[in-house]
């Protein structure tokens, strides 16, 4: 591991992001926020690139939220607006990201940390792993986080989280969908990759259209989502890609993407 | 099983369609689209039926999605545009059909068969059915199973699915609520005519009323759906079912319905 | 047990509000509900109390929905249409009451009883307790029970419960996210305190801001959402008990709150 405070590393199509904070808890400072951006900024234009993978560095806690010191040392209401907004626009910034973001949890996510699980397009996590928005224990509802985690699970089970403020399981999380799957601790590193390679064979222009549309569909009433589909779809259906697959599927050889 | 490409058969006060293609996996080709439009739009003024099941016709595939080879065969754009329109327009019929929709599902279930599951209002699935979006896989996202399947299970499931394109079993599909319920291979007829029988006794006026409202105040805010679903509760009162029924209720006697 | 149809009794920080008519399943009269409706209005005031614990006397039905009888008496259909008012207002006011809500569900919940269950923050309910929306069956589809129950578990669930009308288990109740937890028989009050004490132990203040902000952002699109909390965020930050919480987080010692 480097000495950035979000490393990069690439292996083919797949990048890995790792927040490098482990002695203190690979919190979220403002720098590590701008860090994430300053990387999902220049990953937007590498069309080689299909799939982010976000980890946290070391194996006990894969993000521990924002910086509690950072945040209890500045006095100024105008840092900690900046700080959510800055926060917001990350999260918000995964969702229309044109790679697929996959959260590789190995440890504890709390906060903003749970919130990056859930703002992931896909989560795996360790047996271990723990999840909690505890904001309310320190006074201070975890409003940004809620906004994640009440899109990806039942409002019940957001209500949980969100008023006891307690660590859930990792059963819990696959139980209530904030993760798609739990590996046994060890296995991540593996798993992840083997998920990453296949979402990473897909073409690359295919996984950005769908993305998107994905989100912003899912945001319209299902007749206007309808409406709004069929023209990505017509537009998908014209694009090379879609023509070699099919080609491809039916004279049964493997396609040959030109991607995005 | 007779000629029709979607086979009509009745039972009483359920209507049994079979996507009847099973040597080409029930593919949703144009004209199966508009045959089961034209059922549906049949069956919308028939008050005697109240349960519509919804099978592909053999035990390896529901449902396979599009015909590839007919998507294929066509270069004209105007044609897949068509296809994505009357595809739609189907789904979301399926939505406002007065009867209740049951998907019987014994095999395969990819792509917009997937869909037809997710936009049924019930579906009960032989535990060796299997379900994909699989578009990913040929470079075309598929955008319109999209629709259906994200509206009925949680945003990190259905992007699995489509970002994966891989088959996932029927325990999946039930954790997720993609299906009601499993039943062993070859119970599978005999478990939907029991759910059939037990819809079907009820009022056909109550079950369409009620499907109708759920569907609409499901894309309003909680308030809206509030004010909303007081009026449909005050017109379905004064509606001889509803008097009859709880007549019925305190008397301590079946009640007799009129229906719709 | 008192003779309040809708008995009150406070411990500590936290209120109990039993309805009180075990001999006719707990039914939401008018005039329960415009008890229920009394006692949510005065505790919006009472800034002590900080959770709201809501049960049905006994131990068989924790509250079957309407009073049928009541209904059936009553010809003018004006009377239906106040019962209706009536019982969302009381439900909608449940969203933005300033205390947390959780349903200690001991037996039945049907129909505007299971609804209750729905509208709560949280709920847990012993093993032997069942749930339904059974107005199907008497004619009369659980059209307002229905706003609520939707908004809690997914639309395939929920069709279930309302066009079969049968009771499900709290295993169903579990697994589709109607409630959080269950608790085996007898274990339901020791589990309740436990839970409600976590609770209350919580800033009053900021119990009372993230709960109206959960259900705020929830009828936003994201973006919306991300904003609107970024200002209830800054807000909550700048209030006493969330400088209290970090600093006493920092200094590890436990907080004390000022509360709302």
């Amino acid at each position: 591991m480097g000495t950035d405070i979000v490393e990069r590393r690439d292996d083919g199509k797949v990048c890995h992001l790792t927040i490098n904070r482990p002695a203190v808890g690979n919190t979220l400072s403002l720098a590590v926020i701008r860090r994430v951006k300053e990387h999902l900024v220049a990953l937007e234009q590498e069309k080689s690139i299909s799939v982010i993978v976000i980890r946290g560095a070391g194996t006990k806690i894969f993000c521990a939220g924002h910086d509690l010191v950072e945040v209890d040392s500045n006095d100024d209401p105008e840092f900690f607006r900046e700080l959510e907004a800055e926060c917001c626009e990350m999260m918000l910034r995964m969702r229309v990201q044109p790679q697929i973001i996959v959260a590789a949890v190995d440890g504890v996510a709390t906060a903003a940390g749970c919130q990056l699980v859930a703002a992931a397009d896909l989560a795996v996590a360790t047996r271990a792993s723990r999840f909690a928005t505890p904001g309310v224990n320190i006074g201070l509802w975890c409003v940004t986080p809620m906004v994640a985690v009440s899109r990806a699970i039942a409002p019940k089970h957001a209500m949980q989280l969100l008023v006891t403020g307690e660590l859930h399981s990792s059963d819990y999380a696959f139980r209530t969908g904030l993760i798609n799957e739990i590996v046994e601790d060890g296995d991540l590193d593996k798993r992840v990759d083997e998920l990453a390679a296949k979402i990473s064979g897909k073409s690359s222009y295919t996984l950005a259209l769908g993305k998107k549309a994905f989100y912003a569909q899912l945001e319209m009433t299902e007749r206007q989502a309808y409406e709004y589909v069929s023209e990505v779809g017509v537009r998908n259906m014209q694009h090379h890609d879609a023509k070699e697959g099919i080609r491809a599927f039916v004279e049964k050889r493997a396609p040959v993407w030109v991607g995005r």
